[in-house]
C-alpha cells in the first residue's frame, strides 16, 4: 500500500508521500513516490502515485521521456498551458497505458492506480487534482483542501480538525507529518523513508524537497512530542463533561 | 457499514457500537448492533456485530430463542461453562446461518458477519473475543487488548496511542467514545445514537448500559472538548524539534 497527502492551501502546496510498497507482505519493497518538475519562476509540478506499480512508473516514464525529447512537438508538463491540460496529459498516458496492458492483467482491479497532481504555473493560482485510472480527474476545492492516496482513512482525522485553506505551511507540513505518522504507526504497509516537497503560492519553484529517513532525528522527535501532547490532551479529557 | 470497538482492561470491558446500517448511500437505516444478556452474579455478556444484518439477526435470534425456550436441552450462552464455549457457540451458528443461505447469495463477500463477544462468567477472568464467518474466532490478549468491527482505521491511532490493559475503565470509555467520534466525523457510514456497555472485572452485572443519542449534550461537549484539546496539542507542535 501506499499513503501520500496533498494539500493546497492558500499560502501554498505541501505534498508528503511514503516509500513503501508491497505485492503481499513477504514482497515489500521501496520505491520513490513523489516526482517534481520546475521550471524556475515560470512553474513547479509534483505528481504523487499509488496503485499499480508498473502501470505508474510507465506513465511517469512516458511524461519524462517526452520533456527531454528535443524533437518531441506535442504538449508536456513543462509545456502545457494550463494545469489542467497538465492533468489532461497525464490522465490520456494514464488511460494509454490501461488499455496497452490491461487485457493481459487477470482482475482489472489490479490494474488500478490514482495520482495526485500538484503545481502552479505562472499566472494562475495553484491547483491539486486526483486523477484515476480511467484517466479522468478531480480538483480539490476550498471546501475540501486536500487529497489523499492508498491507506488515508488513519490519517484523515487529524487533517480534517486542524486544516483549513487559511493554514500556514508550516502547520500544513506538521499536519501531514502527524497524519503520516499516525499512519504507519497503524499500519504495516505503510513505512518510512518520507518524501516532501512543498511549494509556497506564486514562488514557482520548491522551499523544500527532501527525504526524511527512518532515522531522521527531528521527525522521530516530532512523533514522540506528538504523542506526549495526545496524551496530555487525553488526560485532560478527565476534566472535561462526563458522557453519563 | 458500522464501527465498534471493545477493550479488554484489567478493570473490566468496555464495548461500544454505533447503529447505521446501510445498503448503498441511499439506503441508510438504524439498527442496534449492541446485545447483552446477564445472569446476575455469575455471568455477563456482550454480542457486537458487524456485516450482513441477515446473518448477524438470524445468529442472535438463534441464541436468543434457546435462552427462552425451557425445553431447550442444549448449551446456551447463559449455560455455557466458558466464555469459550459461548465463542464456539456463536461460531457454529454462525456457520449454521452461512451454509442455510450461503448458496443463494451471489458473491460469498455479501453474506460476510463479524462479531465481537465480550463477556466473563464466575470463576474466570473477562475474555473478549473476535468470531468471523466462517465460525472460527480469535481471543485478545494483553499484548492487543482490543478489538475492532467495521470502519476501524480512522478511530485506531487514538486507542494505539493512549489505551493499555492498565487504563482505567473512564478512560476506556473516552477512549472509545473519542475513537467513534474521530469515526463519526471522518465517514457517513458510521453514524449516531451510540450504545455502550461497560462490565467492570468480577461484578458480573454490566455498571453502563446506555443509548447515547446524536442530540446528547455531554457527548456533543465531549467532542468539542476533544476538538479543542487536539486544536491546542497541534499548535503545541510549532514548539516541537522542527522537521527541518
Amino acid at each position: 500500500m501506499t499513503y501520500c497527502v496533498a494539500l493546497k492551501l492558500k499560502a501554498g502546496l505541501v505534498m508528503l508521500s511514503d516509500t513503501r510498497t508491497n505485492a503481499g507482505v513477504d514482497n515489500v519493497s521501496r520505491f520513490c513516490k513523489m516526482f517534481t518538475w520546475t521550471n524556475p519562476g515560470e512553474r513547479a509540478i509534483t505528481i504523487m502515485t499509488a496503485g499499480n506499480l508498473a502501470v505508474t512508473q510507465a506513465v511517469i516514464a512516458k511524461l519524462q521521456e517526452e520533456i527531454d525529447d528535443p524533437n518531441f512537438q506535442g504538449e508536456t508538463l513543462l509545456s502545457a498551458p494550463s494545469m489542467s491540460r497538465v492533468a489532461s496529459l497525464v490522465g490520456s498516458y494514464m488511460q494509454n497505458v490501461q488499455h496497452q496492458w490491461g487485457g493481459g492483467v487477470s482482475a482489472a482491479a489490479e490494474m488500478g492506480a490514482t495520482m495526485i497532481l500538484a503545481g502552479q504555473r505562472l499566472g494562475a493560482p495553484p491547483r491539486l487534482f486526483m486523477i484515476y485510472s480511467a484517466g479522468n480527474y478531480i480538483e480539490a476545492t476550498d471546501d475540501t483542501p486536500f487529497f489523499q492516496l492508498g491507506e488515508f482513512k488513519y490519517g484523515k482525522p487529524i487533517i480534517d480538525r486542524v486544516i483549513s485553506v487559511d493554514s500556514t505551511i508550516d502547520d500544513g507540513v506538521t499536519a501531514c507529518l502527524l497524519s503520516m505518522d499516525s499512519t504507519i504507526r497503524s499500519n504495516l504497509s505503510v513505512g518510512m523513508p518520507l518524501d516532501l516537497a512543498v511549494l509556497p503560492t506564486d514562488s514557482f519553484a520548491f522551499s523544500e524537497r527532501r527525504r526524511i529517513e527512518a532515522e531522521d532525528p527531528n521527525f522521530y522527535a516530532m512523533s514522540e512530542a506528538w504523542s506526549a501532547a495526545l496524551r496530555e490532551a487525553f488526560i485532560k479529557m478527565r476534566e472535561a463533561p462526563k458522557w453519563s
